[in-house]
Protein backbone atom coordinates (compact mmCIF):
# COMPACT_ATOMS: atom_id res chain seq x y z
CA UNK A 1 0.00 0.00 0.00
CA UNK A 2 1.28 3.46 -0.71
CA UNK A 3 1.69 5.48 2.17
CA UNK A 4 1.71 8.82 2.43
CA UNK A 5 4.71 12.20 2.64
CA UNK A 6 4.97 13.52 6.48
CA UNK A 7 4.46 16.91 7.13
CA UNK A 8 7.89 17.77 8.78
CA UNK A 9 6.71 19.79 11.20
CA UNK A 10 9.69 19.82 13.53
CA UNK A 11 11.73 20.65 10.92
CA UNK A 12 10.20 23.29 9.57
CA UNK A 13 9.50 24.39 13.22
CA UNK A 14 13.56 24.39 13.73
CA UNK A 15 14.35 26.73 10.83
CA UNK A 16 11.63 29.38 11.84
CA UNK A 17 13.25 28.84 15.52
CA UNK A 18 16.73 29.79 14.18
CA UNK A 19 15.80 32.43 11.86
CA UNK A 20 13.49 33.62 14.63
CA UNK A 21 16.82 33.46 17.61
CA UNK A 22 18.91 35.58 14.58
CA UNK A 23 16.03 38.25 14.65
CA UNK A 24 16.29 38.09 18.24
CA UNK A 25 19.70 38.35 18.27
CA UNK A 26 19.82 41.73 16.08
CA UNK A 27 17.15 43.09 18.58
CA UNK A 28 19.77 42.94 21.51
CA UNK A 29 22.51 43.93 19.47
CA UNK A 30 20.97 47.22 17.96
CA UNK A 31 18.90 47.83 21.07
CA UNK A 32 20.11 46.28 24.36
CA UNK A 33 17.09 44.46 24.60
CA UNK A 34 16.02 41.26 24.22
CA UNK A 35 12.14 40.61 23.38
CA UNK A 36 10.07 39.41 26.48
CA UNK A 37 7.45 36.94 26.97
CA UNK A 38 5.13 37.05 29.81
CA UNK A 39 3.68 33.61 31.15
CA UNK A 40 0.40 33.78 33.25
CA UNK A 41 0.02 30.55 34.54
CA UNK A 42 -3.12 30.34 37.12
CA UNK A 43 -3.06 27.04 39.36
CA UNK A 44 -0.72 23.99 39.02
CA UNK A 45 -2.34 22.02 36.72
CA UNK A 46 0.44 19.58 36.25
CA UNK A 47 0.35 19.03 32.00
CA UNK A 48 0.01 23.62 32.20
CA UNK A 49 3.19 23.67 34.36
CA UNK A 50 4.51 21.55 31.80
CA UNK A 51 3.30 23.76 28.71
CA UNK A 52 4.73 26.91 30.35
CA UNK A 53 7.74 25.40 31.25
CA UNK A 54 8.20 23.92 27.57
CA UNK A 55 7.61 27.43 26.19
CA UNK A 56 10.01 28.91 28.76
CA UNK A 57 12.74 26.57 27.43
CA UNK A 58 12.20 27.38 24.12
CA UNK A 59 12.18 31.15 24.77
CA UNK A 60 15.55 30.61 26.47
CA UNK A 61 17.40 28.52 23.60
CA UNK A 62 15.71 31.22 20.94
CA UNK A 63 17.58 34.44 23.01
CA UNK A 64 13.72 35.49 23.92
CA UNK A 65 13.21 36.42 27.86
CA UNK A 66 10.75 35.36 29.68
CA UNK A 67 8.74 36.39 32.43
CA UNK A 68 6.33 33.94 34.60
CA UNK A 69 3.52 35.07 36.29
CA UNK A 70 2.20 32.77 38.54
CA UNK A 71 -1.03 33.02 40.34
CA UNK A 72 -3.11 30.82 42.96
CA UNK A 73 -5.70 28.48 41.63
CA UNK A 74 -8.19 30.59 43.31
CA UNK A 75 -6.93 34.26 41.84
CA UNK A 76 -10.71 35.69 40.54
CA UNK A 77 -11.49 37.23 36.87
CA UNK A 78 -10.83 40.49 38.12
CA UNK A 79 -7.38 39.84 39.62
CA UNK A 80 -6.27 38.16 36.49
CA UNK A 81 -7.41 40.88 34.12
CA UNK A 82 -5.60 43.60 36.74
CA UNK A 83 -2.65 41.05 35.74
CA UNK A 84 -2.96 41.33 32.11
CA UNK A 85 -4.28 44.52 31.58
CA UNK A 86 -0.43 45.71 33.81
CA UNK A 87 1.64 43.53 31.56
CA UNK A 88 -0.26 44.77 28.38
CA UNK A 89 1.23 48.28 29.83
CA UNK A 90 4.19 47.35 30.58
CA UNK A 91 7.39 48.66 27.58
CA UNK A 92 9.36 45.50 28.89
CA UNK A 93 7.36 43.56 28.27
CA UNK A 94 6.42 42.27 24.13
CA UNK A 95 4.17 39.23 24.62
CA UNK A 96 1.75 37.77 26.61
CA UNK A 97 0.40 34.06 26.99
CA UNK A 98 -2.51 32.98 29.10
CA UNK A 99 -1.69 29.48 29.57
CA UNK A 100 -4.94 28.36 29.09
CA UNK A 101 -7.97 26.47 30.02
CA UNK A 102 -8.02 28.52 33.32
CA UNK A 103 -9.75 27.47 35.78
CA UNK A 104 -13.85 27.07 35.53
CA UNK A 105 -14.40 30.34 38.12
CA UNK A 106 -12.73 32.32 35.66
CA UNK A 107 -14.32 34.14 32.69
CA UNK A 108 -11.64 33.70 30.31
CA UNK A 109 -13.03 35.83 27.23
CA UNK A 110 -12.94 38.84 30.06
CA UNK A 111 -9.06 37.76 30.76
CA UNK A 112 -8.12 37.53 26.78
CA UNK A 113 -9.73 40.53 26.19
CA UNK A 114 -7.56 42.42 29.05
CA UNK A 115 -4.15 41.05 26.00
CA UNK A 116 -3.52 44.03 24.13
CA UNK A 117 -3.58 43.23 20.87
CA UNK A 118 -0.23 44.10 19.72
CA UNK A 119 1.36 42.28 22.90
CA UNK A 120 -1.15 38.96 21.54
CA UNK A 121 1.38 36.74 19.91
CA UNK A 122 -0.93 33.71 21.23
CA UNK A 123 -3.78 35.30 18.95
CA UNK A 124 -6.30 34.75 21.36
CA UNK A 125 -8.08 37.95 21.62
CA UNK A 126 -11.23 38.52 19.87
CA UNK A 127 -9.45 41.39 17.56
CA UNK A 128 -6.92 38.70 16.35
CA UNK A 129 -9.56 36.44 15.59
CA UNK A 130 -11.23 39.26 13.48
CA UNK A 131 -8.17 40.00 12.17
CA UNK A 132 -7.98 36.44 10.88
CA UNK A 133 -11.12 36.49 9.45
CA UNK A 134 -10.86 39.67 7.05
CA UNK A 135 -6.58 39.09 6.68
CA UNK A 136 -6.33 42.34 8.37
CA UNK A 137 -3.21 43.25 9.72
CA UNK A 138 -2.61 41.64 13.38
CA UNK A 139 -1.24 38.08 15.55
CA UNK A 140 -2.68 34.89 14.70
CA UNK A 141 -3.25 31.96 16.86
CA UNK A 142 -0.52 30.01 16.77
CA UNK A 143 -1.68 26.56 15.55
CA UNK A 144 -4.00 27.77 13.07
CA UNK A 145 -0.88 30.16 11.93
CA UNK A 146 1.34 27.26 12.29
CA UNK A 147 -0.59 25.10 9.74
CA UNK A 148 -0.74 27.43 7.30
CA UNK A 149 3.23 27.61 7.56
CA UNK A 150 3.03 23.64 6.84
CA UNK A 151 1.14 23.85 4.11
CA UNK A 152 3.10 26.75 2.34
CA UNK A 153 6.30 24.47 2.76
CA UNK A 154 4.82 21.66 1.30
CA UNK A 155 3.26 23.83 -1.82
CA UNK A 156 -0.36 23.04 -0.55
CA UNK A 157 -2.14 25.92 -2.48
CA UNK A 158 -5.57 25.86 -0.86
CA UNK A 159 -7.68 27.77 -3.57
CA UNK A 160 -10.16 25.97 -5.20
CA UNK A 161 -9.97 22.97 -2.70
CA UNK A 162 -12.66 21.94 -0.27
CA UNK A 163 -10.82 21.97 3.31
CA UNK A 164 -12.98 20.41 5.94
CA UNK A 165 -12.15 21.34 9.86
CA UNK A 166 -13.43 19.27 11.98
CA UNK A 167 -13.75 21.62 15.61
CA UNK A 168 -14.84 24.87 16.10
CA UNK A 169 -12.89 26.23 19.03
CA UNK A 170 -12.12 30.00 19.54
CA UNK A 171 -8.67 29.64 18.63
CA UNK A 172 -8.12 26.39 16.83
CA UNK A 173 -11.31 25.71 14.71
CA UNK A 174 -12.94 29.04 14.01
CA UNK A 175 -9.82 30.67 13.03
CA UNK A 176 -7.47 27.72 10.59
CA UNK A 177 -11.21 28.03 8.86
CA UNK A 178 -11.04 31.70 8.28
CA UNK A 179 -6.99 31.52 7.49
CA UNK A 180 -8.20 29.15 4.84
CA UNK A 181 -11.49 30.75 3.61
CA UNK A 182 -8.84 34.01 2.89
CA UNK A 183 -6.79 31.56 1.08
CA UNK A 184 -9.57 30.59 -0.92
CA UNK A 185 -10.52 27.09 -0.13
CA UNK A 186 -14.17 26.25 0.05
CA UNK A 187 -14.03 25.33 4.16
CA UNK A 188 -16.50 23.10 5.51
CA UNK A 189 -17.16 23.37 9.68
CA UNK A 190 -17.80 20.08 11.26
CA UNK A 191 -18.17 19.57 15.24
CA UNK A 192 -19.76 17.11 17.46
CA UNK A 193 -23.63 18.31 16.09
CA UNK A 194 -22.70 16.80 12.24
CA UNK A 195 -24.46 14.37 10.84
CA UNK A 196 -22.00 11.60 9.10
CA UNK A 197 -19.10 13.31 9.79
CA UNK A 198 -17.31 10.00 7.66
CA UNK A 199 -19.06 10.95 4.33
CA UNK A 200 -18.06 15.08 5.02
CA UNK A 201 -14.45 14.40 5.49
CA UNK A 202 -14.67 12.20 2.54
CA UNK A 203 -15.28 15.38 0.38
CA UNK A 204 -12.07 17.00 1.40
CA UNK A 205 -9.20 17.62 -0.11
CA UNK A 206 -7.53 19.24 3.16
CA UNK A 207 -8.51 17.97 6.40
CA UNK A 208 -8.01 19.54 9.76
CA UNK A 209 -8.54 17.78 12.64
CA UNK A 210 -9.02 20.57 15.64
CA UNK A 211 -10.60 18.77 18.34
CA UNK A 212 -10.16 16.82 21.26
CA UNK A 213 -11.20 13.03 20.57
CA UNK A 214 -8.40 10.45 19.91
CA UNK A 215 -8.54 8.82 16.30
CA UNK A 216 -11.66 10.42 15.48
CA UNK A 217 -11.05 10.36 12.06
CA UNK A 218 -10.04 6.81 10.13
CA UNK A 219 -8.59 5.85 7.03
CA UNK A 220 -11.61 5.17 5.37
CA UNK A 221 -12.77 8.76 5.58
CA UNK A 222 -10.02 10.65 3.92
CA UNK A 223 -9.89 10.88 0.64
CA UNK A 224 -6.86 9.17 -1.59
CA UNK A 225 -4.37 11.56 -1.82
CA UNK A 226 -5.87 14.38 0.48
CA UNK A 227 -3.58 16.74 2.96
CA UNK A 228 -4.41 15.68 6.67
CA UNK A 229 -3.46 17.68 9.41
CA UNK A 230 -3.67 16.10 12.73
CA UNK A 231 -3.84 19.64 15.38
CA UNK A 232 -5.22 17.17 18.01
CA UNK A 233 -2.82 15.56 21.42
CA UNK A 234 -3.93 13.28 23.82
CA UNK A 235 -2.09 10.96 25.90
CA UNK A 236 0.14 8.63 24.23
CA UNK A 237 1.29 10.54 21.06
CA UNK A 238 -2.31 9.66 19.57
CA UNK A 239 -3.76 12.27 17.92
CA UNK A 240 -7.35 12.99 16.25
CA UNK A 241 -6.57 11.26 13.23
CA UNK A 242 -5.94 7.09 13.20
CA UNK A 243 -2.81 7.74 11.94
CA UNK A 244 -1.96 3.79 10.96
CA UNK A 245 -5.11 3.64 8.34
CA UNK A 246 -5.02 7.71 7.47
CA UNK A 247 -1.70 7.36 6.26
CA UNK A 248 -2.26 4.55 3.90
CA UNK A 249 -4.66 7.12 1.91
CA UNK A 250 -3.64 10.72 2.58
CA UNK A 251 -0.86 12.33 0.21
CA UNK A 252 0.33 13.92 2.94
CA UNK A 253 -0.12 13.87 6.76
CA UNK A 254 1.23 15.42 10.02
CA UNK A 255 2.41 12.73 12.17
CA UNK A 256 1.82 12.99 16.27
CA UNK A 257 4.27 14.08 17.72
CA UNK A 258 6.47 15.91 15.59
CA UNK A 259 3.60 17.73 13.06
CA UNK A 260 1.50 20.52 14.53
CA UNK A 261 2.67 20.98 18.18
CA UNK A 262 6.20 22.14 17.44
CA UNK A 263 4.84 24.88 14.63
CA UNK A 264 2.55 25.86 17.25
CA UNK A 265 5.38 27.38 19.82
CA UNK A 266 7.71 28.07 16.62
CA UNK A 267 4.79 30.35 15.56
CA UNK A 268 4.58 31.76 19.23
CA UNK A 269 8.40 32.34 19.31
CA UNK A 270 8.31 34.27 16.22
CA UNK A 271 5.27 36.39 16.46
CA UNK A 272 7.13 37.29 20.01
CA UNK A 273 10.32 38.62 18.19
CA UNK A 274 8.00 40.29 15.67
CA UNK A 275 5.94 41.77 18.28
CA UNK A 276 9.25 43.43 20.17
CA UNK A 277 10.58 44.34 16.63
CA UNK A 278 7.22 46.54 16.23
CA UNK A 279 7.14 47.69 19.48
CA UNK A 280 10.80 48.74 20.30
CA UNK A 281 10.56 50.43 16.50
CA UNK A 282 13.40 48.82 14.47
CA UNK B 1 -44.95 19.85 -10.20
CA UNK B 2 -44.78 20.97 -6.73
CA UNK B 3 -44.09 23.97 -5.36
CA UNK B 4 -41.32 25.41 -2.24
CA UNK B 5 -43.75 27.34 0.21
CA UNK B 6 -42.49 30.92 0.35
CA UNK B 7 -41.08 32.65 3.58
CA UNK B 8 -42.40 35.79 3.70
CA UNK B 9 -40.45 38.50 5.26
CA UNK B 10 -42.28 40.93 4.42
CA UNK B 11 -45.20 39.85 6.54
CA UNK B 12 -42.89 38.78 9.60
CA UNK B 13 -40.62 42.04 8.78
CA UNK B 14 -43.97 44.03 9.20
CA UNK B 15 -44.57 42.25 13.01
CA UNK B 16 -41.44 42.79 14.39
CA UNK B 17 -41.85 46.51 13.34
CA UNK B 18 -45.11 46.74 14.79
CA UNK B 19 -43.51 45.53 17.86
CA UNK B 20 -40.58 46.73 17.86
CA UNK B 21 -42.91 50.59 17.35
CA UNK B 22 -44.82 49.76 20.58
CA UNK B 23 -41.50 49.83 22.06
CA UNK B 24 -40.07 52.91 20.84
CA UNK B 25 -43.71 54.75 21.84
CA UNK B 26 -42.80 53.07 25.14
CA UNK B 27 -39.48 54.60 25.75
CA UNK B 28 -40.90 57.77 24.86
CA UNK B 29 -43.39 57.84 27.18
CA UNK B 30 -41.37 56.45 29.90
CA UNK B 31 -38.52 58.86 29.29
CA UNK B 32 -39.19 61.76 27.00
CA UNK B 33 -36.74 60.66 24.80
CA UNK B 34 -37.70 58.58 21.33
CA UNK B 35 -35.21 56.11 19.97
CA UNK B 36 -32.65 57.73 17.18
CA UNK B 37 -30.96 56.57 14.64
CA UNK B 38 -28.02 58.30 13.08
CA UNK B 39 -27.29 57.61 9.08
CA UNK B 40 -24.50 58.93 7.38
CA UNK B 41 -24.00 58.73 3.88
CA UNK B 42 -21.00 59.64 1.46
CA UNK B 43 -21.60 61.37 -1.49
CA UNK B 44 -24.95 61.39 -3.96
CA UNK B 45 -25.05 58.04 -5.59
CA UNK B 46 -28.54 57.58 -6.69
CA UNK B 47 -29.19 53.93 -4.97
CA UNK B 48 -27.55 54.70 -1.51
CA UNK B 49 -30.15 57.92 -1.43
CA UNK B 50 -32.78 55.67 -1.83
CA UNK B 51 -31.79 53.04 0.10
CA UNK B 52 -31.06 55.79 3.56
CA UNK B 53 -34.79 57.43 2.56
CA UNK B 54 -36.31 54.66 2.74
CA UNK B 55 -34.20 53.59 6.20
CA UNK B 56 -35.47 57.34 7.77
CA UNK B 57 -39.40 56.86 6.22
CA UNK B 58 -39.42 53.33 8.37
CA UNK B 59 -37.96 55.09 11.24
CA UNK B 60 -40.49 57.53 11.01
CA UNK B 61 -43.43 55.16 11.09
CA UNK B 62 -41.73 53.17 13.65
CA UNK B 63 -41.57 55.91 16.07
CA UNK B 64 -37.60 56.04 15.67
CA UNK B 65 -36.16 59.70 14.98
CA UNK B 66 -33.95 59.85 13.10
CA UNK B 67 -30.72 62.15 11.92
CA UNK B 68 -29.25 62.74 8.54
CA UNK B 69 -25.73 63.72 7.98
CA UNK B 70 -24.78 63.94 4.24
CA UNK B 71 -21.37 64.51 4.05
CA UNK B 72 -19.86 65.41 0.14
CA UNK B 73 -18.32 62.81 -1.86
CA UNK B 74 -14.77 64.21 -1.47
CA UNK B 75 -15.36 63.51 2.28
CA UNK B 76 -11.64 62.02 3.61
CA UNK B 77 -11.52 58.56 5.74
CA UNK B 78 -10.31 61.16 8.62
CA UNK B 79 -13.57 63.28 8.36
CA UNK B 80 -15.51 60.32 8.29
CA UNK B 81 -13.76 58.91 11.40
CA UNK B 82 -14.61 62.04 13.23
CA UNK B 83 -18.47 62.36 12.18
CA UNK B 84 -18.39 58.82 13.99
CA UNK B 85 -16.54 59.14 16.48
CA UNK B 86 -19.29 62.30 17.33
CA UNK B 87 -21.80 60.70 16.86
CA UNK B 88 -20.90 57.31 18.67
CA UNK B 89 -20.33 60.05 21.97
CA UNK B 90 -23.74 62.09 21.72
CA UNK B 91 -26.07 60.35 23.84
CA UNK B 92 -28.67 61.30 22.01
CA UNK B 93 -28.30 59.34 18.83
CA UNK B 94 -28.83 55.36 20.33
CA UNK B 95 -27.63 53.70 16.57
CA UNK B 96 -25.30 54.52 13.77
CA UNK B 97 -25.41 53.26 10.19
CA UNK B 98 -23.39 54.15 7.85
CA UNK B 99 -24.07 53.55 4.12
CA UNK B 100 -22.19 51.40 2.18
CA UNK B 101 -20.24 50.94 -0.44
CA UNK B 102 -18.59 53.85 0.88
CA UNK B 103 -16.34 55.37 -2.47
CA UNK B 104 -13.12 53.82 -2.91
CA UNK B 105 -11.56 56.70 -1.69
CA UNK B 106 -12.02 56.17 1.91
CA UNK B 107 -11.22 53.42 4.15
CA UNK B 108 -14.05 51.55 5.09
CA UNK B 109 -12.97 49.46 7.55
CA UNK B 110 -11.49 52.30 9.51
CA UNK B 111 -15.04 53.99 9.36
CA UNK B 112 -17.13 51.36 10.44
CA UNK B 113 -14.57 50.66 13.60
CA UNK B 114 -15.26 54.37 14.51
CA UNK B 115 -19.02 53.25 15.44
CA UNK B 116 -18.90 52.68 18.93
CA UNK B 117 -20.22 48.70 19.64
CA UNK B 118 -23.04 49.58 21.71
CA UNK B 119 -24.30 51.96 18.81
CA UNK B 120 -23.40 49.74 15.66
CA UNK B 121 -27.10 48.59 15.09
CA UNK B 122 -25.80 47.98 11.72
CA UNK B 123 -24.02 45.12 13.05
CA UNK B 124 -20.70 46.24 10.83
CA UNK B 125 -18.30 46.47 13.58
CA UNK B 126 -14.99 43.79 14.10
CA UNK B 127 -16.59 43.87 17.60
CA UNK B 128 -19.95 42.89 16.41
CA UNK B 129 -18.28 40.14 14.22
CA UNK B 130 -17.06 38.65 17.14
CA UNK B 131 -19.98 38.68 18.67
CA UNK B 132 -21.74 36.71 16.02
CA UNK B 133 -19.06 34.10 15.57
CA UNK B 134 -18.60 33.29 19.42
CA UNK B 135 -22.10 33.78 20.14
CA UNK B 136 -21.26 36.91 22.63
CA UNK B 137 -24.05 39.90 23.63
CA UNK B 138 -23.80 42.39 20.40
CA UNK B 139 -25.58 43.84 17.64
CA UNK B 140 -26.10 41.10 14.77
CA UNK B 141 -25.46 42.17 10.99
CA UNK B 142 -29.04 43.05 9.92
CA UNK B 143 -29.40 40.68 7.27
CA UNK B 144 -28.06 37.62 8.37
CA UNK B 145 -30.02 38.20 12.16
CA UNK B 146 -33.04 38.89 9.68
CA UNK B 147 -32.29 35.41 7.76
CA UNK B 148 -32.02 33.41 11.43
CA UNK B 149 -35.30 34.71 12.12
CA UNK B 150 -36.82 33.99 9.45
CA UNK B 151 -35.01 30.31 9.81
CA UNK B 152 -37.30 30.36 13.64
CA UNK B 153 -40.01 31.83 12.08
CA UNK B 154 -40.70 28.85 9.51
CA UNK B 155 -39.38 26.14 12.22
CA UNK B 156 -36.27 25.39 10.84
CA UNK B 157 -33.81 24.44 13.50
CA UNK B 158 -30.34 24.54 11.76
CA UNK B 159 -28.99 21.72 14.01
CA UNK B 160 -27.16 19.03 12.53
CA UNK B 161 -28.00 20.39 9.03
CA UNK B 162 -26.28 21.09 6.19
CA UNK B 163 -26.04 25.03 5.56
CA UNK B 164 -24.19 25.76 2.25
CA UNK B 165 -23.33 30.19 2.79
CA UNK B 166 -22.20 30.94 -0.66
CA UNK B 167 -20.76 34.35 -0.45
CA UNK B 168 -17.89 35.43 2.16
CA UNK B 169 -18.73 39.00 2.58
CA UNK B 170 -17.88 40.62 6.08
CA UNK B 171 -21.40 41.78 6.92
CA UNK B 172 -22.96 38.72 5.10
CA UNK B 173 -21.62 35.70 4.07
CA UNK B 174 -18.86 35.41 7.01
CA UNK B 175 -21.61 36.59 9.84
CA UNK B 176 -24.16 33.98 8.52
CA UNK B 177 -22.14 31.46 8.70
CA UNK B 178 -20.89 31.94 11.97
CA UNK B 179 -24.64 32.42 13.45
CA UNK B 180 -25.31 29.00 11.20
CA UNK B 181 -22.43 27.19 13.07
CA UNK B 182 -23.33 28.29 16.18
CA UNK B 183 -26.98 26.89 15.59
CA UNK B 184 -24.96 23.83 15.38
CA UNK B 185 -25.17 23.36 11.47
CA UNK B 186 -22.50 22.12 9.78
CA UNK B 187 -21.60 25.06 7.18
CA UNK B 188 -19.63 25.25 4.36
CA UNK B 189 -18.28 28.54 2.76
CA UNK B 190 -18.36 28.91 -0.87
CA UNK B 191 -17.08 31.96 -3.23
CA UNK B 192 -15.91 32.86 -6.62
CA UNK B 193 -13.18 30.24 -6.19
CA UNK B 194 -15.28 27.32 -5.47
CA UNK B 195 -14.98 24.50 -7.97
CA UNK B 196 -18.23 22.73 -9.06
CA UNK B 197 -20.61 25.04 -7.12
CA UNK B 198 -23.68 23.51 -8.12
CA UNK B 199 -21.70 20.08 -6.70
CA UNK B 200 -21.60 21.81 -3.25
CA UNK B 201 -24.81 23.85 -2.97
CA UNK B 202 -26.54 20.25 -3.66
CA UNK B 203 -25.06 18.90 -0.67
CA UNK B 204 -27.23 21.99 1.49
CA UNK B 205 -30.38 21.56 3.65
CA UNK B 206 -29.69 24.99 4.03
CA UNK B 207 -28.55 27.71 0.85
CA UNK B 208 -28.20 30.82 1.72
CA UNK B 209 -27.20 32.91 -0.97
CA UNK B 210 -25.32 35.58 -0.39
CA UNK B 211 -23.56 36.76 -3.50
CA UNK B 212 -24.45 39.81 -6.14
CA UNK B 213 -24.42 37.51 -9.38
CA UNK B 214 -27.83 37.23 -11.05
CA UNK B 215 -29.90 33.66 -10.82
CA UNK B 216 -26.59 31.93 -9.76
CA UNK B 217 -28.19 29.36 -7.93
CA UNK B 218 -30.42 27.62 -10.20
CA UNK B 219 -33.05 25.13 -9.67
CA UNK B 220 -31.20 21.64 -10.62
CA UNK B 221 -28.53 23.03 -7.78
CA UNK B 222 -31.24 22.89 -5.02
CA UNK B 223 -31.60 19.48 -3.44
CA UNK B 224 -35.06 18.64 -3.55
CA UNK B 225 -36.90 20.24 -0.26
CA UNK B 226 -33.69 22.14 0.68
CA UNK B 227 -34.53 25.63 2.49
CA UNK B 228 -33.40 28.32 0.00
CA UNK B 229 -32.87 31.77 1.54
CA UNK B 230 -32.09 34.71 -1.59
CA UNK B 231 -30.32 36.97 0.17
CA UNK B 232 -29.67 38.69 -2.91
CA UNK B 233 -30.85 41.70 -4.98
CA UNK B 234 -30.23 42.65 -8.59
CA UNK B 235 -32.17 44.95 -11.09
CA UNK B 236 -35.69 43.85 -11.84
CA UNK B 237 -36.44 42.26 -8.69
CA UNK B 238 -33.71 39.29 -9.39
CA UNK B 239 -32.05 37.99 -6.88
CA UNK B 240 -29.16 35.06 -6.90
CA UNK B 241 -31.31 32.44 -7.33
CA UNK B 242 -33.39 31.50 -10.44
CA UNK B 243 -36.57 31.71 -8.72
CA UNK B 244 -38.69 29.76 -11.23
CA UNK B 245 -36.90 26.70 -11.33
CA UNK B 246 -35.60 26.90 -7.88
CA UNK B 247 -39.24 26.75 -6.35
CA UNK B 248 -40.27 23.46 -7.75
CA UNK B 249 -37.41 21.85 -6.17
CA UNK B 250 -36.82 23.89 -2.69
CA UNK B 251 -39.10 23.17 0.18
CA UNK B 252 -38.96 26.45 1.58
CA UNK B 253 -37.78 29.70 -0.32
CA UNK B 254 -37.86 33.17 0.05
CA UNK B 255 -38.97 35.24 -2.63
CA UNK B 256 -37.51 38.53 -3.90
CA UNK B 257 -38.82 40.98 -3.60
CA UNK B 258 -40.51 40.40 -0.37
CA UNK B 259 -38.25 37.58 1.46
CA UNK B 260 -34.92 39.15 2.82
CA UNK B 261 -34.94 42.17 1.97
CA UNK B 262 -37.80 43.43 4.55
CA UNK B 263 -36.10 41.36 7.30
CA UNK B 264 -33.01 43.60 6.49
CA UNK B 265 -35.01 47.33 7.60
CA UNK B 266 -36.65 45.27 10.23
CA UNK B 267 -33.64 44.14 12.48
CA UNK B 268 -32.17 47.21 11.90
CA UNK B 269 -35.18 49.37 13.59
CA UNK B 270 -35.53 46.43 16.43
CA UNK B 271 -31.60 46.56 17.29
CA UNK B 272 -31.90 50.19 17.10
CA UNK B 273 -34.53 50.54 19.70
CA UNK B 274 -33.02 47.71 21.51
CA UNK B 275 -29.68 50.06 21.70
CA UNK B 276 -31.53 52.96 22.75
CA UNK B 277 -33.59 51.15 25.95
CA UNK B 278 -30.10 50.01 26.90
CA UNK B 279 -28.36 53.31 26.57
CA UNK B 280 -31.07 55.22 28.30
CA UNK B 281 -30.83 52.38 30.71
CA UNK B 282 -35.28 51.29 30.99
Amino acid sequence: MSQAQLMDGAGLARRIVEETAKRAAGLKDRTGMAPCLATVLVGEDPASVTYVRMKQNRCRKAGIESRHVALPAGTTTAELVDTLTALSADPTVHGILLQHPVGPHIDERAAFEAIAPDKDVDGVTLSSYSAMSFGLPGFVSCTPGGIMRLLDEYDVDPAGKRAVVVGRSAILGKPVGMLLLGRDATVTYCHSRTTDLSSVVREADIVVAAVGRPRLIRGEDIKPGAVVIDAGYNEGNVGNVDFDTAVTRAGLITPVPGGVGPMTIAVLLEQTVTGAERQVGV
